[in-house]
């Protein structure tokens, strides 16, 4: 708003929301409106929400993951394989996999891929203490669950040196066609690791 | 998240940040990931803008913008043309309108739109508090700016038969091809209304 139309606390609640991925200028006045005439079921319930954030939300000192609770809910399950570490890059790859249920294990969230011309190196990742877990005797194997794109994968790279040392078994995910995928669609790289990876049926 | 992964407050954020226009249940999650992760340049700032929405924002008791001071700083501005009125549904139109600074004039929201399958009828709009607006010494012209739908004109013609008591001009906006608009990819409805109300060039 080019004019001063209304105080600069409507306009400084709608600069904050264009912040949050997904949302553009347009979409955070929308929410920003959203809020203000729904007060009693939306603001006061976010503000709520937002306040608890700030006072809860922790990282957790072993795996990097989120939580109100430090060690956070899944590195204090017991009923989960202590043998396998499974590598994100960030904490919404973890949702990810929870959600689909497929594998019962501990986590590790690296904060991100490697990326040097962001000045990104090791140093940035949760790498370090990735190598320590990977040097305890309960873990056998350490699943690098990385993004499929040139950064994940050289991350990838990356920390299976590292963990040479160490007496695990370093894996990743398999690569090939997606559930539902169409090969008409699909990129020359996809394909080319779907006939390369080839399963006898 | 189906399984217990972390504290409910984690999952109450996202589900409040769901609610907001735009966000669907995944950007939801991206959201507030960014939130945790952002702590300092965005988690506590938005905390603090929304305390400040639950604090200070309020429906201009004039005109039903919402604003940090009441009457809103539309209503104070006395640079305004106090002879027009534009009205408008809800609080966005208002700010899309100050943003083309195309007229420099007070406005009324309504509210929304009269809706009678969805149980609003006029009195759960702000029309009678228009009515009596206009029907003040200083107001000469009524602007029903509301959107060109269904909705919106059978609400522009409900007004205009309330006002029709008042002493003012009740006008609406040009119908017509949007500026960069392609005919090929009008609908009838707008090609319809750029013919009938053609102007010699």
């Amino acid at each position: 708003m080019s004019k001063k139309i209304a105080g600069p606390e409507i306009e400084r609640l709608v600069q904050l929301l264009a912040r949050l991925p997904g949302l553009g200028p347009r979409s955070a006045r929308k929410a920003a409106l959203a809020l203000i005439k729904r007060r009693q079921d939306l603001l006061l319930p976010l503000a709520d929400a937002i306040k608890t954030a700030v006072e809860k939300i922790v990282e957790c000192p072993q795996c990097g993951n989120v939580d109100t609770v430090s060690p956070c809910t899944i590195c204090r399950d017991e009923r989960r394989d202590p043998s396998l570490i499974v590598v994100v890059e960030e904490v919404g790859d973890l949702w990810a996999l929870e959600r689909a249920q497929v594998v019962n294990a501990r986590y590790h969230v690296l904060g991100g891929h490697l990326s040097p011309l962001d000045g990104i190196g090791p140093d940035k990742l949760n790498i370090g203490s990735l190598v320590g877990r990977a040097h305890s005797d309960d873990v056998k194997e350490v699943l690098l669950a990385l993004n499929a794109t040139v950064e994940g994968q050289s991350t990838a790279h990356y920390i299976t040196g590292e963990l040479a040392r160490a007496n695990v078994i370093v894996s990743r995910l398999a690569q090939g066609v997606p559930i539902g995928g169409e090969l008409d669609y699909l990129d020359e790289g996809t394909l080319a690791a779907a006939i390369k990876s080839r399963r006898q049926v």
